[in-house]
């Protein structure tokens, strides 16, 4: 590569551009740790992206009607940071680019949305921020249907690497978006043909400009360090009404010695390399110093959003107040005021009706009941959506002519369904939620685990939740799939037991604003066990006393979802032999072990012996079964310890002993 | 479609293929559940394959040789089922397609590898058969190279449909057979343009022949209803020396009144519209009858093999006595009979030496040796080579050049690389390990618990195990990955202390037949703990007492991996305070769980007060804590309750309380 020649052309740009090198470098070396040459390799594309086309402003960088830009190769943070201190946001200061990577900076080793405002998603996990960003280009068509161009125009921008394009996340993303006709979404290929093994014909031959192309996109080809080239390609994919993908040929880590390996990848720790490259690239500034004239030039470009800001902020103040109030409502993710009397009257309405309806029914009741309310909701399913029970009467079919749709088929891509979902989150003023079957959590965790992490209302519906499932056999069953969300941090699992909990779990999930949901539902029947009405969100506690012991409780059975009903009949039984059993029914164990401890003991008293029921494995269980602190109580689990098995549900449930008679014999035993 | 056009054309071909249709029709009602559409979409393609190309012995359906067959689209399971009753497989009798989806029956609802033994692969779960099908023709081309041409010389015939090349995983998959030249891999796509929510327009507009050729596929378009054509296409594909990909065009539920409908794709139960479809299809026999000419002509297609499985075995019976043992103790899954001495050497030596690495150099000292007496391994990672530990001197690189290579650059594709593993596994005869990061479970979760469902010694090399990543941060660093590999049923989590456990650990993993293995190991270096040599395999026993308690025994500190070292730091300070602390090792909870319960109560008393130590959440560890009957004792948690961060290892264990001192803050705290 002729560097001197890249100067020469374009000074200026080249200056600018290698103000995020130097800053790389810099703080890379001065961490110890992280990925000094994509930065370096991107600095180009991502200067003229900023200075020309990126309608942000530095100092507000949450301003509604900005565009998206997503570092789907997070582990190049150094660019963003870079970008963002150089841009004058009010986060990333020099000191913050001091403290790349320690304890409590905010510029941490992976850009985090939740410490960033400036950063739209938490990337790193590769393919999910291409696979975000679909999220976010379907939020903004949706919201610009909904709101009108004056309010919601704006691109989403994205910068995937080898790796992003290698993960089979980033095909169902990019199937979903030539589907959709997402044109406002354009994607950088970092083209620089090196991964951490080597370079990418080690792994790859794949044409990714074919790829894209078969899959409905627009692409251009271009080299990823001409200034003049990469503005071209811009204001093309910005006319394209398909999405754009522009392949940029790129050097990694352009003029350091580890240019074009493997070694560039990684952390360029080493001084004397460094003083060479800054030479090389004609840079001129001490460590972690940027010239104050190209710093200024950066500082405005930072500021180039504010009249686009101010614009935009004239609009929105001549829009009614109804709809500013909608809006505002839905960027902050406030639940609307009707929402309550809505669920509760549905609550009424099902403890008088008791119906006897799977809860993925239950859930649909819920829907229509929410959807109505809600316009910020979008639903969808990963083409399981009549199993599923998905779609309600008022949503309409997302579509290339119908944007005000509010429901998707995601297709069989449950991975890709859930990282778009994130995004949609992720972008503001929508609700996503989307249904598979709860055995394909598996296919959708990478996504489900990062909304935990970024703390998002994201709602995952996930039915035909256990052996329940019956012929479809041990694939299609899950029996860890509660345990496995119940290990992940700021998740909420809630396994209904009928439709009024269902109500309840759906009003926490519909409102909630730093956690996922995971609804664990039913493909079969069950019966309504909450016949009492109560105001009250009983769910909100995670578990309750649903039955109490007549007489000395010498028994308390803990049951989720389906299994609700079975303790029921256990009760019975048990009661009628003179055993005083109480029922708890337990939708959701993190709320539960949220309340306070007085609570928790009050619901699980030690002494009575516990059996757990739940038709999955035990782990996760023995917290609530064996006593918080121990030495409590004798106790049982009535579940699966092994993968479940092709034949009619019922049949299995007895196969596996997850029978009201066993629940009792369990209780017996220990007595 | 004109029906009558096609049986007009071939009416011997069309009967036989119609067997298989009416067979499905007949066992879906049957079952009142199932997949009708597909089986007799597919009829043809199957037909022609079976009757002309594959190689297979249907009263041997496990011969060596054979060509294997995967139906990738697992939901269609009456594909399989009819072939195999009509070939006259001796499991798959008229019975068994009459109890379809039943209790106990071997023909469950998708097909289970551990029920059928011409099944070669469960599948289900859309993309695995595609994906594992990369991992059967690596398989061929290893060994074939390993035992020459005479005895390996076989194809991978794949049905996908529209649902598993939606699926992420199919893009690693086709990327990986792309790249590899994987000639003798030959997938034929059922193109019916039907999912479950409509037409494939409704979630996608790929064009398939375009993706595929992007990496590098040989690619024909045909109509998978004529027979001609579908010879004509598998002739050439067995002569192309890329892997191939034959798009079928086929109508779903061809002459049913579902035909070309999502309908189609479910369960066809009506009665009247089975009859019609007979008609239709000028089908004579009754409910699961088949003409005895149509099945007489299928028992002769199922015989066909036998002259070439006995050619086969005339060969075999020339080779030398050494290549015939070699050969038959690799298929039969043993370990060689040097492993045992390689591993006791290797522990022998790290507990004089007692070397402080990380437990991921461990794992690759383990691998060395053990990759030098079992030419059957064949390792790889998903990009992280130098990072996983992966590659040791002796392996090679698997190359289109170099097929006895038995290292494969996987590229970044965690999940791919775990289902073809799982094919490498599956195809028989070699072992299969793979590396990431262990944050990336979340990618290969899907394949993992399949290797854990099908009963295949796949080992997953997880490096990188606990917040001792340091400044990658959160997204990098697992705390919920043990919990979710525990909580599934079949799976051994291996987290060793040190090189001595990592050994046994990989000793146990490198002769498992029918569990996978999940490595978990550290980024940081560890101190030997294990610094007495021991001939016997202690992590067999899945925990032990590591540091018995000096005096009373008045705390007992549980810990796994690196924190092991953590408790042994803690026990010398509780010690010193005069407090008897015994220290329990646990690599392996599974292993512990399934010793005696007087072993397991030896190993943890009830009485003296318990603190678990590891750096991940409490979920699974309760049963070990509590006591496993409740009422035993005090117990405490040192570990993750929330996501990591992003700062230097070190500092991380501080601010999350993984220390010594807290450690002993807590047994105090109980005393």
């Amino acid at each position: 590569m002729d560097i001197a020649a890249l100067k020469a052309k374009n000074p200026d740009h080249w200056m600018k551009a290698t103000a995020i090198r130097a800053l790389a470098l810099d703080a890379v070396k001065g961490a110890n740790s992280g990925h000094t040459g994509m930065p370096i390799g991107m600095a180009d594309v991502a200067t003229v992206l900023f200075e020309k086309h990126l309608k942000f402003d530095a100092k507000n960088p949450t301003w509604p009607d900005r565009d998206r830009f997503i570092l789907s190769a997070g582990h190049g943070s150094m660019l963003i940071y870079s970008l963002l201190y150089l841009c004058g946001d009010q986060q990333v200061t020099l000191d913050q680019i001091k403290n790349f990577r320690q304890m409590g900076s905010l510029t941490a080793g992976h850009p985090e949305n939740f410490l960033l405002d400036a950063v739209e998603t938490t990337t790193g996990p590769l393919g999910q921020g291409i696979a975000n960003s679909v999220g976010f280009a379907i939020a903004e068509e949706i919201l610009r249907a909904q709101y009108g161009k004056k309010l919601v125009d704006h691109h989403t921008y994205v910068i995937a690497g080898d790796g992003c394009l290698m993960e089979g996340v980033s095909q169902e993303a990019i199937g979903i978006a030539g589907r959709h006709n997402l044109g406002k979404l354009i994607v950088f290929w970092d083209n620089n043909n090196i991964t951490i093994d080597g370079t990418v014909e080690l792994s790859d031959k794949t044409n990714q400009v074919q790829r894209f192309k078969a899959s409905g996109w627009h692409v251009q080809e271009i080299d990823g360090h001409d200034p003049e080239a990469i503005d071209a390609a811009i204001i093309a994919a910005k006319k394209s009404k398909k999405p754009s993908m522009i392949a940029c040929k790129t050097h990694i880590a352009l003029g350091h010695a580890a240019q074009d390996t493997s070694k560039g990848h990684g952390a360029l720790t080493d001084a004397d390399q460094a003083k060479a490259a800054k030479e090389i690239w004609g840079w001129t500034g001490g460590e972690y110093e940027v010239p104050a004239d190209i710093k200024s030039q950066w500082e405005a470009i930072g500021a180039r959003g504010v009249s686009e800001r101010e614009a935009w902020e004239a609009r929105f103040a001549e829009a009614s107040t109804q709809k500013q109030a909608k809006f505002n409502r839905a960027l902050a993710g406030d639940a609307p005021k009707k929402l309550s009397a809505t669920i509760k009257a549905l609550k009424k309405q099902v403890s008088e009706d008791q119906p006897k309806v799977a809860t993925r029914k239950s859930s649909e009741m819920a829907l229509q009941a929410i959807n109505a309310v809600m316009p910020e909701t979008v639903g969808g399913s990963a083409d399981l959506t009549g199993s599923n029970n998905t779609k309600t009467d008022d949503l309409g079919m997302f579509e290339t002519n119908n944007r005000s749709g509010r429901y998707i088929y995601w297709g069989i891509r449950e991975h890709g369904m859930a990282s778009a979902m994130n995004g949609i989150a992720l972008h503001g003023g929508l609700r996503p939620y989307g249904g598979t079957f709860m055995a394909f959590t598996d296919y959708a965790r990478p996504a489900m685990r990062l909304a935990a992490l970024m703390k998002i209302p994201t709602v995952f519906v996930m039915t035909h939740d256990s052996i329940g499932v019956g012929e479809d056999g041990p694939t299609h069953q899950p029996v860890e799939h509660c345990a496995i969300s119940r290990s992940t941090p700021n998740t909420y699992v809630f396994r209904p037991a009928d439709t009024v909990e269902t109500a309840e779990a759906w009003e926490i999930a519909a409102t909630s604003k730093t956690t996922p949901s995971v609804m664990s539902l039913t493909r079969q029947n069950l019966p309504t066990v909450r016949t009492e009405h109560k105001l009250k969100n009983l769910t909100e506690q995670g578990a309750y006393v649903l039955a109490e012991a007549t007489g000395k409780r010498q028994a308390i059975l803990i049951a989720t979802g389906s299994e609700v009903s079975v303790a029921m009949d256990a009760r019975e039984k048990l009661e009628a032999e003179g055993i005083g059993t109480r029922v708890v029914s337990m939708p959701c164990m993190e709320l539960f072990a949220q309340q306070d401890e007085s609570y928790r003991r009050k619901v699980l008293p030690a002494g009575p012996v516990r059996v757990g029921i739940e038709a999955g494995v035990r782990h996760g269980w023995d917290r609530w079964l064996l006593g918080e602190r121990g030495r409590e109580n004798k106790a049982a689990f009535v579940g699966m310890d092994s993968f479940g098995s092709s034949a009619p549900a019922g049949e299995l449930f007895e196969k596996f002993g997850i029978t009201a008679d066993n629940v009792v014999a369990n209780v017996k035993a220990m007595l």
